[in-house]
């Protein structure tokens, strides 16, 4: 059996799968976890990313204001359920010609050596990835964005690879963007990035057509026995729109640009009324995952329908083995 | 304290605010208060005017037959909130060349003097502004249409002003129209246009997204001591198609295409199932809006998902405090 | 009154017509019928065909994997409405040239002599009508593919016209196709197809908007003393996408591509949660029909939202009626 | 036959029909006559009117700068054929609120009574119609617009009918417009504008391709004994873009929206090198033209490729034979 | 060295090869053979075919006319260079449901046994191929359109395969069509088509580009002792629009869609000022080819720029020899 | 007067300014330069590099073949207008991973220090920028990618500025782009690169609509007395395509992403008939220049309508003078 390589965590949300599940994700029986109105000038609040932080958990939430701008806030929570989010995003320090706001989205936030790590979609004359870090959740400094413009979903690994720190993301274009493959760059320091490889794109004809429109990486990639465990998310097109669901892969731990193994099967996908319907319709979009080294456990934290914030169970077994039963040939 | 300039209506449709409402306006806990199927062969109401009639009320409703063509229907109700509309759409008189139906929706009325006039868009080689009046809701007569196609969204102001009838709408193209901004006209006789003015536009960046694709006016200006207070719809374009919202704005008394306050922040939106699921989902429109003067009440009369009509409730102190809470820089 | 002229069905599911229900088709009070999840891996069972078969029912049905790959698999069930459907696809038998599988959706079955035909859209470079056949839905044998791609929704008509076989079919292009028109083609030997007619067409303007942007063959016709009976769905393009609804016409009994009469009015539509919630919001689309010629009901198999199957129940005198109350001028 | 009502120009720009000419309309021998350079810092000069104007002529030029800034000027010719144009734009005197220049393009010039008239396409947030009026093409002063966005093409009659003065134009969108009819509107004064009347529109089908895509008013309407002879362009939309050809209609003298006769054919189309080759290839769009009522001879001034400007010629009985000969069924 | 099976044609047009050529196909010197006014009201003539036919040539012409409106008209030449075209279009005997005539263009003739068979894109609620024949062209029947629309550039082989009439195609959209490729098709009757068949695509990425967007049959395959000489029209979408190109391949001689060598250059081109410039710029588009089984010489006939008509030789060595020297891989 | 800031290259093309020259940029009187048939195999060559090289003049050149291949080819000349362009493609030694060839087009090539770098459009799963050295135009060497696709037009700056090497590039999408802002990157070492910086965007409106819908620059920054050089290329979207000018910009010596001019007018633009007529009508496209630093003298070498090469000349005074002259507001 396959082992998570990290530390435990063993208060972890967790709920036992319920018997009868056909898949290897099974969400949380309480779910939406966080409404749409949890702070006080907010229209929705998901695609979300929390981390183990002291004796409970830390956060960084993306809440669009009834204004419908977006931004980042940070939150904590005892028990990585319920969750108190601050009414004011974030503020970063840095050199003014780098905290220049435009817009902020869908954040994840990545632990390595001492640092809180945020990547998120920041505006900077078009989407790319915006980065900073914090060791409170209370200050927080800005870094250079990482890329060029147009990029989204920067996610970044949480140790260094062969000396480098390495970032998955998606570059995409202005809009909506009707395409979308998953790359992994490299840096030395955070601030230059360079030896971009392609990792893995979207899936043409029948076979797995839930991925078949564009592919972005979701979590923080969990290191396992067996490489790295990287949960995403895949859209199809349908006539009346996208559908965003949530699939898994494992790269190759040293190599991670490297696919070891791809889900052909979703794992979990619009099925609830709040996945359903909201702001945008259809989706389940991952942005972090909480793990417990012990037990294999995962918790996945998902934004819902645009709208809402959900969470979700499985584990490294759970998932490997559903590689393997249903193998992307 | 602002004030309404108008009559009293001591006995229109109202609620107390709850609460615990986040924002300035709620909704009337029985909605929808128009189901879909109301006539014989409705497909669905939504997108309908009323106005205070006799000791109780009169409408003009918009209601797609189960062949999905668009029409407009008389109606009559004592209480605002329960509705008996007819089962034939309105049959105008006047000139053939004028009175030719190809389709006909989305209705406004406003009294003028002792007359009730209706605007609606009306197809005439492409969708423009059709006009009509009538003063018992029984006997309709037709104007000429006021504007070229291809226009949406025609609001009459209640009174001239300085000596002009004045009328907002929102020009449009043949189709769904993914632009839409808000111009006044003026009109020394209701057949003759002219000296058209930009009111305002769509939001471009992050600042009020939910407006960002276009906007249209939707009740008739209420006026206060400040100004004109119009409520109009906003819409964003997401993947997953466009999201309609409801705003406010406050224009200048004398010179309407001046806008002396704007809603950054929308006062409602598609949240509710019957606002969020139908014919097209995400949709609030508002066509309408009874006011008391003595308490400055206002109740919205609104379209539900394009199949059901809505009802909510604010105060002219609300909507002006809200405005002035998030100002749109 | 007219008859169908076909065989006893006594049996075969019906529930009387509710009082106030408006129109002619009422929905089974326990829909859906088939749940998303009714086999090991289907992410949705909808748009299915069934028959009677021995002394119940056979099927063949849509269900889309949970890796979205679309395949048909056979079912059977004792009253129509409890079904076991097959966790494995069909396996036709055939020239390898022809059995090549790419992807297989939306299947028809239809009993002409002592074979069960089955029609489906079958990737071969493109969409186009695949078929096969069956006496016992364990064995199945491929035939050529009817038309050259780009096709869907192949229909074949239950008996000889004429001396020549019938389809009717919907001619489309490679993606989700903004237009449609349904035509009958002729074949003397199910090979060889031509003699090709236009049947009907879309409907410009507002008197049936429904069926303004693309119209498709359902059900097998069924065959009265009128005319061949065909129940069709149409599709209108809102600004929020496609709405799928159905609707009938009568056609020429030896010349079927002559239409006699036609629906005006929908028959049915997306009103339902499960119908205008799902992988495809907004979506009544049917796929077949039983019928019993001694009482001359009719219950239509239809797939809801691209999700799940529903069942509902009308009569030959319903519809014909309904034809004459709202005709298509 | 028929003849102009009008009056003499004898010396007006001509030359004889070449032998061997096919169809109705000549052009000039020495074409272009106005070559892309003819301003200091102009980039294209065309699509322009031209009046009688004492002993010669004048005109408004757009002239587009080699910044792309498009803008009209003053011109003045001896023969009609070589023009001195302004190296500086129109300044339009007016009130403030409605001289604003966002851009100018496309000008007709009407004279009405003693004084020309300018309408052309002016930039008021989107394109409509702009208006103003000169005496000695020097001084100018601005009127209202016209009409709400978005229009092109304002074309005015020559003088009042039936005591209104009336205007031709070509409602579209706000970029490059997929459609296009022609309406005809009417006003006591020039300021306000109503009564609007479709004239005609596209031609779907194949009998008229080269007008299927929109069309739009040309030169001002000349007033002949058979009624108002409109030279107008229509577009067809190719696989490589739009081609611009030129037709005529022959409107009712006193209710000019009815149409008594229309070119099926086109009367010029892009053939020659500079009207296939610049910066919009394959354009010919008329916008002006001179008369002689004594030999009912017509010059038509059309810009060629949106670079240059050409001449051509016709009589008033070519154009009205030709449409008899090739009638619009 | 391989050679045409068929029969002589030492009279045929023919220019030798120039030095220097770099490719294997060379323009007659006289180029363009046809221009565009060749008949009394043509707009353009371009996209035809011929034959050999007595002592002389006959053919089938695109003609638009000057109301571009598209059909075909016959022709006859004593060179193959200098034609003779009808002033009329083709009227066909036949079934009056068959020849009701939408538009008609882009014709192949093709002779089979003693017939001359002519197959064109013919409008029949849609793009489809019409089938007719003549005896001595000037008097034609019309058979039935061989497919269902959408479809163009239908191509018949020059005699039955394994007892089967065959016929190529190119199954299209309603418009421009952005995808497209090379189908065929069986028929015992020349009525009924089946047992279809894919031949070959477009080239993704960057090893043919030129025919990366859609690709269709031009002339009638030419039979050879390696198999079928097919030339046909290869697209590539640059963002300035389509450009048609020519190229070649070699079909199994019994079983034709299968390829035995495919052309990764263009064999021809647009480069002359004719071929670029015209109503649809940059389109070479061959329709028919002459070859003479002496000599394995071959003319090809192409239209040029939607507007004119060309002529260009080779050999068939010459095209066998290129596909060697430049294999699609 | 402004100076060039570099060494002497007195025998460089040069022809004097013609007399009546409107612009500052005037054409080489024998162009084009380079025929589309200049290799053996080439079907265009076009947007292209060159540099002194010993005692003449090397290039890279982008060839597109025969089977609208794209790739980039050495050439060498004495004169710098006369080339030897190699029939085969640049083979790059370097990484495996890397070396892997898409596509290759659009280079630039670069001196600094004592080597010559390329950069160029290099097909990686989308386009991005390639790199590569030589210090022979014999021998090459690839480095890594520089960025993530997808981007176009990476151009170095011929010198480190403040211890970084710098490039301009023009972020874009996988297609044809209707959008395009220059950025400015920085690398320590030519593999990692970073603190990217908006440089300047697309102009809205009428003010320089030359430049509104992309921009990305074209030759190696020209560094002067007054700051860097830019020549770059601007697009505007017609009715009937893209239209490529050119434009220059003056940067900052030590931040080059702050803007000191910039060019209202463009400074050419298609206008002969090579420019306009071509495979892409109507591109005139920079990618190099050749400067003498003791006259100021410049060349620009610009692909024409992606066919042909041309060459023109201007000075430095020419160009900064136009820019005070006509200067962006």
């Amino acid at each position: 059996m396959a082992h998570i390589i990290g530390t435990s965590l063993p208060d972890m949300p967790w709920q036992d799968k319920p018997v009868n599940t056909r898949g290897p994700v099974w969400r949380y029986s309480q779910n939406p976890i966080i409404p749409r109105d949890a702070t006080p000038n907010s229209n929705s609040i998901f695609n979300s990313a929390v981390v183990p932080f002291k004796d409970g958990y830390a956060g960084v939430f993306r809440c669009d204001s009834r204004s419908v701008s977006m931004d980042i806030f940070p939150g904590f929570s005892k028990d990585g359920i319920n969750w108190e989010i601050s009414a004011e995003p974030i503020a970063f320090g840095g050199d003014a010609e780098i905290t220049v706001r435009e817009y902020r989205y869908d954040p994840r936030v990545c632990k390595i050596d001492d640092k809180y790590y945020i990547t998120w979609c920041n505006g900077a004359h078009g989407p790319t990835i915006g980065m900073g870090w914090t060791q409170d959740f209370k200050t927080f400094y800005q870094l250079e964005n990482a890329f060029l413009p147009y990029n989204r979903n920067g996610v970044l690994f949480p140790r260094k690879i062969r000396n480098m720190y390495m970032m998955l993301s998606r570059p995409s274009d202005t809009g909506h963007t009707p395409f979308g493959d998953i790359f992994c760059s490299q840096s030395p320091d955070l601030t230059f990035w360079g030896k971009h490889r392609w990792v893995m794109g979207t899936i043409n004809g029948d076979a797995s057509a839930w991925q078949s429109k564009k592919i972005g990486p979701g979590a923080v990639p969990i290191e396992t026995s067996e490489g790295w465990l990287m949960i995403y998310h895949g859209v199809i097109n349908t006539c009346n729109g996208f559908v965003y669901r949530i699939g898994c892969a494992l790269l190759d731990i040293d190599e991670p640009w490297k696919v070891k193994a791809r889900s052909r099967n979703y794992i979990l996908g619009p099925q609830e009324l709040y996945e359903c319907v909201g702001d945008v319709p259809n989706v389940t979009f991952p942005c972090a995952a909480l793990t417990d080294a012990d037990t294999g456990r995962i918790a996945i934290y998902y934004g819902c329908a645009d709208t809402v914030t959900g969470l979700a169970f499985t584990t490294v077994d759970e998932l490997l083995n559903y590689m393997k039963e249903y193998p992307l040939a």
